[in-house]
């Protein structure tokens, strides 16, 4: 991870384009990357969706696509100084506690954050 | 980044969700959670975005929406088998080939992966 | 339609809002509201997603996020000068080209703008 | 709206279409539109955005773009029996409630649907 994030500052910083590298800027650019990845699986059945990679072009259009996800979150989380695996880890810990195991199995059921029904809390 | 794949993949088997973690699915989930970080920003001047992060509450909501983006990016990877970190420097490559240094110092102008005005290709 | 955008002009005009309702700043919102109804069927299976309405509570929850994306998208409208519900009818005819139900017929594969198989053309 | 609502009725039933119209489709549909949308904006200041209409090939593709969200939009309103100026005009009425104009003027501070400083409530 700290080789991407320091070959995507120097490819930014290479063609001064940290001008555009604002946070707002990086957050539209990373969710119209996310539409693109959408619009490869909006017509395809959940099945259809978990074959994917199977296919030769659409596979490499989902990799792609993910690939310029990852570039813009990489690139919005060195802007804003933030770890992305210590940030991702701390909330799936936040998660583990609202969705114990025993009361969470089996069920998509949200919990907001604010939720007390049986969890340890946010 | 293994550890935390693993571990996404722990907490979702422990919960028997991986039924509800069909690409199409991750997908989605992964795009209403940019929507979330989108939000924090919306309203922000660019300068003010560049900022966020010296705003307690902000910074830790904004934080707290990166996270949760990660966690369902590397879950959706791994549940397509795509490496992260590999197929994002895969698309730099290819960036730094569509947008070399000497032209695209600068400027924002795109180029669409079939336009050859005087790069290297895609 | 038009009533509609001329209260949602009334309701930020009163409260001098329009300095936030630049066009980045309420194509951000409207994605983020966009995010919000995903979030409503991200694990929801097609079947289900079909039924919500019959569920008070999540029937009530995805009118009020389809409410939000109708105002931000009037107010971009309103901001650009764009009509609606014309740019609408003028994309729908555009596939209508691209699409000829004989060829179309059953079938969800995009055709790309550029592609001219067998289409009147974009 | 009534006419474009049939129109985009009879588009899909023409081409057998609503067998991918579900809404859990629809909606991953309307958030990849809004993610090219974004596209457009991302990169350009709130002032570059703010005369985005008046460069010929940008203003022509923001308002293809906004076509087709507003398509997808209205298709999705229509399987879910919505009315969308309806449930935007209830919307608005609500948010007026939450952001009374004395308090709210000028102020893009975001009020919690289920937070009660000094407005009538959600």
């Amino acid at each position: 991870m700290e080789r991407l994030t320091a070959e995507i500052r120097a490819f930014a910083e290479e063609r001064d384009w940290q001008q555009f590298h604002t946070p707002k800027n990086l957050t539209m650019a990373l969710a119209g990357e996310v539409g693109e990845l959408l619009a490869e699986f909006q017509w395809l059945t959940p099945e259809q969706s978990a074959e994917v990679m199977s296919d030769p072009e659409a596979g490499a259009r989902v990799k792609a696509e993910i690939g310029d996800v990852m570039i813009y979150l990489t690139r919005l989380a060195d802007v804003l100084g933030v770890d992305l695996v210590e940030v991702a880890l701390m909330k799936l810990a936040e998660a583990a506690g609202r969705y114990p195991v025993a009361e969470a199995r089996g069920s998509a059921e949200k919990r907001r954050a604010t939720d007390n029904r049986g969890v340890a809390g946010s």
